[in-house]
């Protein structure tokens, strides 16, 4: 079968020919049918840091993957063949394109634990898209930003992750008002449901929100994020535009400010995104491509000429 | 009665004759017995954004005081003449010495509610301490930092509030790391159980720490926390040496660090520290002044000529 596979930073990734994987016991194979492309992917592929990460090169790529059950291994009783799943990239089993080959190839072979039911009505990009840029979202402002009905939530960043967590509080009953430098998107942000957009969190100082996720992480939206909440409110951090933030302490410690870093989720996370994908009252952008145009669609990313998520059907 | 009274920043406290005051309901008159001195009492009297806190001017300040009951306004039948209290800074009553005339006089009068009794076998000395410098400290490690028992702990700044909250600590069961520039108090570290006493906290990266308690608060404490603390750890934030940290965003996210933010504490913080006081275990250092002293006493705080908490002795 062919896969997407990845050499070394600073090299093109390669079409490469490799065998179909096989089930062990515990294991299902995933007939690959979307598969994500993600802003780490880009990062892959310019930073010698990310090295580190995968578990051998070359490496089949791609961690955003849903699909098919096409053959399940000895053990395996919840799944079986036909099963629709995605793979949650965040169980001790690693992440597919790191701990083991990927989701940019015709299948992958992933134990059964990682795996997450698609519901009927969701499709397969969505089931991709929900395994982490989903999980993330969801993870942010529900698990760490603890946002439930009536919370007063602000949201810094309306892009790809920044849309499904704006949308996801909405449904869970938040306030959301919507920080975005962007003026373009506004008026999607406007139809997710969000009470106000601005281009800056703190012209919602009077609010007093009890949270803010920020989403773009460019150091002064954390330290914004910080002057703005209300006292005892919580800051949660996803974006990493920047790697810094010089933030007020005096404000943090006299208002009892909780700032924490929030990253990746749990298969609680991606089922939370399918049940409100399954709505249909979530429903993100997504740019689809071809399995052709995987390389070509990492390069995109790298220029932002990407809208929503990047989604790359697969096997078809 | 005599009173120290602040009239305004860069002017000197002024010992005033003024009128003994009387118990409204609900109210207790206390005949203060000690009166702490805090590092705040030099803020006020060098910089005018302390003004704003204030109800009035001249106002009698000292807002760490403990002493007995002398005289009950109507329906108070929690207080009895006799009784040894100290007085909670923090509730919605205020802080004497900002909200009302504080305890840098013979006598001071408070609502009911902000009292908390002292055990027989704590001094007033001790009793003064343990509402400001020893709740602040209860409240940053018990209620913040979350530390039980076996709960790897490390401690940044073994000053007048650090001692403190080292020692409960300790006292709770803690494994407790301290890091003190000042090698001076290295053994008093020790001799508070501390398993060991550094220069950085970051000598302690190989430990895993859960929580880093920052009482110092230079910037750069606040981000070696966050470097150092384990994924998934708590880095609370209580010192305010400087009043901004650089902080190295993409640990706080990808190590999933929370950073919070701790000032004051409540009346079960005070009580949480007098229950330690009155075991003997928790003995801070403490350094005693007559009450003609007070004005001496701030300037000697402003010098950083104090070693432990510095408490005047009032209406012996």
């Amino acid at each position: 079968m062919q896969a997407w596979q990845f050499t070394n930073t600073h090299e093109p990734l390669v079409l490469a020919e490799v065998p179909e994987p096989s089930a062990e016991a515990g294991q299902v194979v995933v007939d690959v049918k979307a598969a994500g492309l993600c802003h780490s992917d880009v990062g892959l592929m310019e930073d010698e840091g990310w090295l580190a990460l995968l578990a051998k090169t070359p490496i089949t790529i791609g961690h955003e993957v849903a699909g098919v059950v096409s053959a399940v291994g000895d053990g395996v009783t919840d799944w079986k063949v036909g099963d629709r799943v995605g793979i949650c990239p965040t169980t001790e089993l690693g992440a597919p394109g790191y701990a083991f080959d990927g989701g940019f190839a015709a299948q992958t072979v992933i134990g059964q634990e990682a795996l997450v039911r698609i519901p009927d009505s969701v499709s397969f990009a969505y089931g991709a898209a929900g395994t982490d840029a989903g999980m993330t979202s969801h993870h942010a402002v529900i698990a760490n930003g603890q946002v439930t009905k009536g919370t007063k939530l602000g949201i810094i960043g309306f892009g790809g992750l920044g849309q499904i967590g704006a949308r996801v509080a909405v449904l869970a009953g938040a306030d959301v008002y919507v920080a975005e430098v962007n003026e373009k998107v506004w008026q999607n942000a406007r139809d997710a449901g969000v009470i106000d957009v601005r281009g800056s969190i703190k012209d919602f100082a009077d609010i007093g929100l009890d949270v803010i996720v920020d989403f773009a992480g460019f150091g002064v939206t954390t330290a914004d994020a910080i002057e703005t909440v209300r006292a005892g409110g919580r800051v949660v951090q996803v974006g990493m535009g920047r790697l810094e933030a010089t933030i007020n302490t005096r404000v943090l410690i006299t208002n009892n400010v909780t700032l924490v870093g929030s990253v990746g989720g749990t298969k609680d996370d991606v089922q939370g995104v399918y049940d409100y994908l399954a709505t249909g009252e979530l429903n993100p952008t997504i740019t689809e491509i071809g399995f052709d145009e995987i390389a070509e669609g990492i390069d995109r990313l790298a220029k932002g000429e990407v809208v929503g998520r990047l989604v790359a059907r697969v096997g078809e």
